[in-house]
Formats: structure tokens, sequence, C-alpha cells
């Protein structure tokens, strides 16, 4: 039986390695650099603001949704940001991953949000044909730009 | 003279002016649906999880910069979101804009996060060459998907 539930603290070994299986299949294991100590922090810690909901299969936890909120200035309200969602390879069409982007999107609703985003490769086309089989759309016209590493590091430096 | 400082609640009203200027520059001004309060809540509120610096040129505020906290997974960090970033067209070309940013990423090192990043339209030519110039990386392998308003709902419901 499929159940979706909020992770505990016990699940954070779980997590980070479902966040490495992630990473496997975006290309980026190398990019993995968060210990099980920062992800318990972001989750439960006295600053956390993230959340994350686990997906079981008969008791065996086989996929994980992590989120925070962002925030438009258009709607006035927050949104929930889907940062990662994973689902076993092996345990892939039971509804996992639709089950878990579902009671994501009651939380938002719960919490208030106006929007319900996350971002997805774009040579991930089975994510893409799911995704918008929900009725999500693409915003296309947005580039992420990103700064990080030495590069923020300058960017901060007084001129 | 330019100056940097975070916006107090006596902002609030300029804030969201200048949001609605920033959305008709990129010609969106009927998706502005923010409220003064939903402003006030979102920065000073008791659930507060937003941030605004503002600009000033010898006393005036010319513009502003809004922003919220992120997660990397990857990281295992929290990261700057910057979610508006404006000047006003009479003010540009002073360094105003520059300034925001550097101050942001100070604001982003000082709270441990391992990356600052924003998004922006693919037809603003000279907020990106400006963006490209302060050494940010475009994610252009990434596309953002949205739920919002029916869409939500309908994703939120049981089946």
């Amino acid at each position: 039986m499929l159940v979706i539930r909020p992770a505990t603290a016990e699940d954070v070994g779980q997590i980070l390695w479902f966040i490495r299986q992630l990473a496997i299949y975006e290309k980026a294991e190398h990019e993995v650099h968060a210990s099980e100590q920062q992800i318990h922090s972001a989750l439960f810690g006295e600053l956390a603001h993230c959340g994350c909901l686990m997906a079981e299969v008969d008791g065996a936890a086989v996929g994980f949704a992590l989120y925070f909120f962002n925030f438009s200035t258009w709607l006035g309200q927050p949104g929930l940001y889907l940062e990662d969602l994973f689902v076993m390879p092996e345990s892939r069409g039971l509804g996992a991953g639709k089950a878990l982007l579902k009671a994501l999107a009651k939380v938002a609703l719960d919490r208030g949000c106006g929007r319900f985003e996350w971002s997805v490769l774009d040579w991930n086309t089975p994510a893409i044909d799911f995704y918008q089989s929900l009725g999500a759309e693409p915003q296309s016209e947005w580039i992420i730009y990103r700064t990080t590493g030495q590069a923020l590091k300058n960017l901060a430096k007084e001129e």
C-alpha cells in the first residue's frame, strides 16, 4: 500500500541517500556536498525552513519530496517550491510521484500559497510529460542566474 | 549620495509601487494583485520569511530588492533568492543596481548561504548583460514549472 507522510528526524539518512540517487540521475553526483547534519538542520533545526514528505510502499521508503516556501510579489502570497522530487526507478508506475505532488498541492493550499512551482532539466522528457499531464505550465521565458563559490565572495567584497 | 539600507514598515507603500513599476516593465501589470497588507505581512509579520533592501539617492528611494531563502540539497546550505530587483529608469547608471546586488551577496554570506540566485526574462538583454558582467551564470538547462489557480486546486483534490 502507498502511503505519503511527513518526514521525521529518523528519515534524514534515507533522504540524503535519495538526494544522491537523484543527483546521479541528473548527472551531477559530484555536486552533492550535503551532510546528514545539514539536512537535519534544514528540516528539523531551530531555524528550519524546509519541509519533506516521504512516499512508502508497504512500509518501505521509495521516494521523497523536499520543499520550502518562496514568495510572489505579484500575488502577494507565499508559494510552495519543490526543490527535489525522487521515486526509486524500481518503484515507478505505482503513483508515488503523483501522490507526492498531490500531497504538496494540499500543503500549498493549507499554507495559503498562490502557486506551486519546481524546476526540471530540459532533457528530462519523462518528467516534463508527467508535469504537463498534471496541468503544470512551463515558465520558459525565465532564465535562472546563479552566483556561487568565489564569484559570490567577489561580488560581496567592497570595491 | 547612494545608500543601501534594510526596508522598514514605512517603506511598504513605496515597495508595492516599485513592484508595480517592475511588472509594467515585464509586461505583466495585470498580474499584480498584492496588497500593502500582504507585503507588510511577508516582510514584517509574525510569519515573515522575506527581506527587502532599499536603494536611496540623496534620501529619496530609487529602487529595491526583495528576497527570501531557498535551499540547495546538493550543497546542504540555504541560498539567497532575489525575487524582485528594480531601479527607477531615471536613476539608472548611478550604481544602485550593482550596490543592491553586492549588499545581497553580503547578506547571503552572512547567513551561511552557498548560492545567490534570481531569474531574468529571456528578452531582457540589458539585465542579462549586467548579470554576466558580475560573474553570474545562467542555469539555462532548467525549466521552471508552475501550477496556480484552478489547476492547483484540481491537483490538490482527492481522486
